[in-house]
């Protein structure tokens, strides 16, 4: 049986449509800057986004329509979901999956019964990635939805709480490790304050850091070897959230000595929202060294809420490989996961094969764009060339340390305004628009 | 003598440069739609933006270094400055010029002075007007920078000021009269409030149309026809400027009657900074038919400030050239005045260049991808289609006024759930996007 | 039987609370600036917030406890809120309601069958009204949450929907007419555009447009004489809505002929999400005289969604009661309706009541200290001042209309900088907030 | 001679003035919490903005009437402006000053001269400091002005303008020990891009560190034992600084070794600027043992620049000081700074008395506030209950780290989801923000 009415998606190249089921800039195996765009990318489909996603919004109902909307019990509908999902992957042409544990299957009244639901499914999963090849990028465990959640998890003031998201998470490392994920996701949704009034920040902060460290000595214990990431997102869900940023994130992890185990997932509509672009997140995380992995959306600037459309701008694509580029992989194992979803008026099946396929080609193209551009060192040069001072002279001095205070204070007692002024140059920011504009058109034509 | 040191800049199309001096897209006088591109774009240089802005920012002194700067005499300034500029133009290619009066001549100690100053450099742009061909986009009076309108000009509480803005303006008028201005723009930058406790809005707002009705009769007077233009911007450096946006001059423009002989003049980052985009402006001006003519720049949306850049993104320079194509001109007298300045940090006289070269590319280019798009159809018959039920049945019925809400009744009345949502259609957004991309790759390849 | 654990709340004043259950500052029938409390601030509770919102967010199911949360059977429940809620009114003290059609009752599979469940529903309202004496602010129809409105109602572009939303309205407005509803309000959710490429938004416009005369038209028919009232937001659910802001609906209603009929209704949080205050809003409706009704919250201005707070900021609360006062009212038959509720935090039955304290009391202190500074002349005395310079000589010419511009010319042709300078006035707005505190304090103490 | 036509700013209480001279809650002798008022507030005025500022904006020229305009002689009126600072911090009242280097005397050529400039003036101010007992609060180095830092001063790219900079911040530290400057804060205005395309952002920030070592180091070698200070701001004048907000400064502190030695100085218009409440950065900062002192002023959060207002919202005083309080005090060396500046529409000599009377008032509200809610627990009680399920049982041993996930889970495997909801509590926020609006009115009458 077939879930999806449509063939399995091709790369067509760019001139053969104009829109549409076919892949422009998505060629798996295709050789560039050395490795295969399947290794570069390692797309990953988010399983609650795009299988259980309703397109609710805060005054809409649902609209979506699915394949497996006919099954009204809840656990044939996930038995099902998993079926379609596998079709969907394969019909896309990606290698991984992204899971919550709740996505998969409905909870019972305790723990125990919500894990039996669970179990079953994640047999089909494991069924289905044996036939199909399919990896699991990174497995996550939901602890924000459910009203018991209302303050947080681990920072919940409750302490039933915190024991109770530590007992989820345990039954979801098992998961992870049954099957296989390269990676471990804790977004904190609910990880932050409604207001400062009634919050012990350092309290609840402390909690979550413990959290943390069980799950990873848990982890360790039953020889599951993730990667563990932090995913930050300044607000929404709650008024703040402790993981605003990649920054505070990082300070975060300094202070609680989590900066070794844990690394960061980083998404482009979060880093919209903390008044970043996505750029900007990947960077201080890549020269922190603890890039992790990626959740490929975008926001729209003007919006101040988590809209997670799919990717189609080039010129944010093109600067998220840059970055990915320029480290070499986006993370030994990282990927790039759709946290995206069709827009509420975009309610059909094919929605969800159109919205991927223009996420997938556009970070297809962006890397494209970024290879282009690191092969003829147009960046590298612009850059090299710009701090050149420090390479020799009182720059090299300044950076090896050598020079004092007052060695400096020597070297710059008598020079004029106009030797300083003419020590300065113009960067010539228009120029290097034009030149991004032209890689674009001339990388993807 | 020559102050810039370039050469004229040409087109050379897209597979000779990779940046720098020279248009890719821009090509004055080929045909494209219809019409010539320089007749659709109608580019204008914005003498305060491009010859008098020094890159100061509410932090930094002027970093900018221009040719005429050795120029210490206000007057001397000002006079090489109308050559330079002259020059500017014709190296550039462009067929229009715009100005403020404060932007030629130093203010003297009296209107008389200042009148004075200005009118020597007046005669000197009309000279060069005659030998060059330059036509003027339009000009407008700074009723802003001077302390004496700190709580506005028309919308001053002090009828002195009043009286004072509308004798500057008067001049203003008479030499846009001289220069043969084709339009005439207010920019209402004190027209606002600073806090609502002290204002008396209502009346604000009547002392405001009535100097733009005194403005127009006498323009009527002297027999200067040009076209009048409102130029929203909706705060900055007021916290609430009166013309707010599009929408809210457009209502301000009905109450006091100024909309059949006022358009409007608007600019892509004072859109962002109202929380639109710059389609969205003109879609609203240009369905209101009041579209007059466009600043050209764009604004960094996670910046909440105007920053006026030289517009460079594809997205958005296409988004604007459709609404033109699709009103088949800006406006009657429109055209496309770079209201654009560089980065502090590009600060030497090649900027200018490269920055009014990527901002006209990036409109060149914007007007080939709209025009493609209307040629082959592609928005026209997805709106058609769109809204095609209204074009019979009961639609139609609806559309004429004929159909009551007791008829609409009995239509509805036993509709299913199911029926109705059958009526409603996915919109594809995300195929929408993956078509935009396409069509702005191939028309630019 | 009573569904509200708490006592009849009662004016309590200042000395005697900290907090809790008591109003500290809404003393109903006490006499302030000629008014008795209940006439300045007409409370009216929202049905969809106070009884139906589960207190959901897009990451979280809805974490609320009510005391009707036993009944399974949906009409049951239904039946049961009326009287839940009138017995809410009773013990809250206020004098008024609101609702939506879908509030009160399910939707069945088609419009009769809905309609039959909602005039039970009704029939009970009516019932509890006679008893109670409590009257209907306003009505509304919800035609933004069913998947059928994907695409707007009014505005939707599937003539099925709109004749559907016609339909829908007209039972509305019977109902209207039945309870006695003071104003009959239109909140156009959907009523706006996801993308502009797709969007014809002028005959949109025309679409929602026919709607309100429709409406009015048919409201006539029936003898229902409501003020009728658009409320403003800018955007969420949508990317953009039409009413963006009070001057944008204005400008839509005089467009289409509908600003005799229609009037406004505002609402803090919208204010803010266009980028106003809500004194702003207030303002330009009273001063346009379409000031029509208000709907009480507050937003977080960190926030970039609807948030929907309780009231408790007494400087929004003073300004917009300022704005009131000076009006004389908040209209001819406006009210203060609290479309807020509690935090997803706040989820017991209590916090329904303090939410409303908090809210009720706000405004009553808001007007308290805007009577106070009335009576003293405070503000008054300030912008009388400040703008006497028209109220004769060279002002009042100008203001009467017989001052030319060259009149103007020759008043100011001579006049130096500094006795231009000499004309202006420091506002000191330094100590105007001064005074506003003082006021808040001292009125309140 | 006197510059300020005002007399000696009083204490008067609440009952005796409705606004202007005079303090209503700032009585600096008065015991409160343990202390002075006047040790807890260490009131500082900033030489820049109320002696240099001219009330200029991007589209305006200064506005200011100055005591000290007479003088036209650069070095004469900074002379003067000594006095007329000296007089002004008598008037009224405050025991602390703060100053730039380049606020004090203009440049010259070189740095040579500057300095010598500069000198004259500092002798000038330890004469005044020693007749009057001023003390500094903190001193730093404007390495943001001059055009030479158009691309940073640590962080420039270009080796000279970093040396340069380590020159001038030598002599800056070596002013800061003759002053007796109990801190030395740095604020990075220019440490940031303009683009991420051509930054190497680690290398700059590298560079940056570098000199805050430096820095560090000298003031150790000679003496001057300030608590070093960094500043945070996300953005204007660049498009990004490095020290975003507290948390972001806190992760570069700690990245570079520099957390034993700097503390962060705070303010809460560039807190609002990052998406913050001024309380968030402060919490954040004391919870991190780094908190160093405050810079006291308002943004508007509707407004997306810095606006530096006078702090006037009791709301957010009381937040503040409700954090110190928590505190102890501000920091071992802390004070409050009013980096704040009049409207440019309040330009007289006497806003600046106004702005700082209400600034000052302010926040001896919201200390008298804080202090209140602190002695009666109210806050304290809250936060206690709220957390008390980690004081015993489950929590306790979760908090002692005996607990393991194992354990966790038999905890919870067979609680049911009643059990779980019940585990949780209403924080009766919209109780708090009632309680929060009592305390401030009946502290405050």
């Amino acid at each position: 049986m077939s879930y999806w009415d449509v063939d399995k998606i091709k790369y067509v190249g760019t001139g053969n449509k104009k829109s549409g089921l076919g892949f422009q800039y998505y060629n798996a195996d295709e050789m560039i800057g050395g490795k295969k765009m399947r290794d570069w990318l390692r797309f990953a489909v988010a399983y609650w986004h795009t299988f259980d996603q309703r397109l609710v919004d805060p005054f809409g109902d649902g609209t979506a329509i699915r394949p497996y909307d006919k099954y009204t019990d809840p656990m044939d509908q996930a038995l099902a979901k998993v079926d379609a999902a596998f079709e969907f992957y394969d019909k896309l042409g990606v290698d991984f999956l992204c899971f919550h544990d709740r996505d998969l299957a409905p909870e019972g009244d305790t723990l125990r019964e919500t894990n039996k639901n669970l179990d079953k499914v994640v047999d089909k999963i494991v069924e289905n990635q044996k036939t199909s090849g399919m990896k699991v990028l990174w497995n996550t465990s939901n602890l924000f939805t459910n009203p018991r959640f209302v303050a947080g998890a681990g920072t919940s003031p409750y302490a039933d709480i915190f024991a109770y998201s530590a007992a989820q998470l345990k039954h979801s490392l098992e998961i992870g490790k049954r099957v296989g994920s390269e990676n471990y996701v804790f977004w904190g949704g609910r990880e932050g304050y409604e207001s400062l009034w009634n919050t012990d920040m350092k309290r609840e902060q402390e909690h979550a850091a413990k959290l943390f460290h069980m799950a990873k000595d848990y982890a360790n214990e039953i020889g599951f070897d993730a990667q563990m990431l932090l995913e930050p997102k300044p607000k929404e869900p709650t008024t703040h959230q402790y993981d605003f940023d990649a920054a505070t994130t990082i300070a975060f992890m300094k202070e609680y000595g989590l900066d070794k185990d844990f690394k960061l997932n980083l998404e482009g509509n979060h880093a919209n929202l903390a008044g970043h672009t996505y750029q900007h997140e990947i960077r201080v995380a890549r020269e922190a060294g603890l890039l992790g992995s990626l959740d490929a959306n975008q926001g729209d600037k003007l919006i101040g809420w988590d809209i997670d459309e799919y990717p189609s701008n080039l010129y944010e694509t093109t600067a998220a490989m840059t970055e990915v580029v320029e480290n070499g992989s986006i993370g030994p194992r990282g990927g790039l996961n759709f946290d995206a979803k069709p827009r509420r008026s975009s309610f059909e099946p094919d929605d969800l094969f159109y919205g991927h396929i223009v996420g997938m080609d556009s970070f297809a193209a962006g890397l494209r764009v970024a290879v282009a551009m690191k092969q003829d060192g147009v960046l590298d040069n612009l850059v090299k060339d710009r701090y050149s001072s420090y390479d020799s002279g009182i720059g090299a001095e300044i950076e090896a340390g050598k020079a004092t205070m007052k060695e400096l204070e020597d070297y710059s007692l008598d020079k004029t305004q106009k030797e300083l002024r003419d020590a300065t140059h113009s960067d010539h920011l228009e120029e290097i628009k034009d030149t991004i504009n032209h890689y674009i058109i001339q990388t993807l034509k």
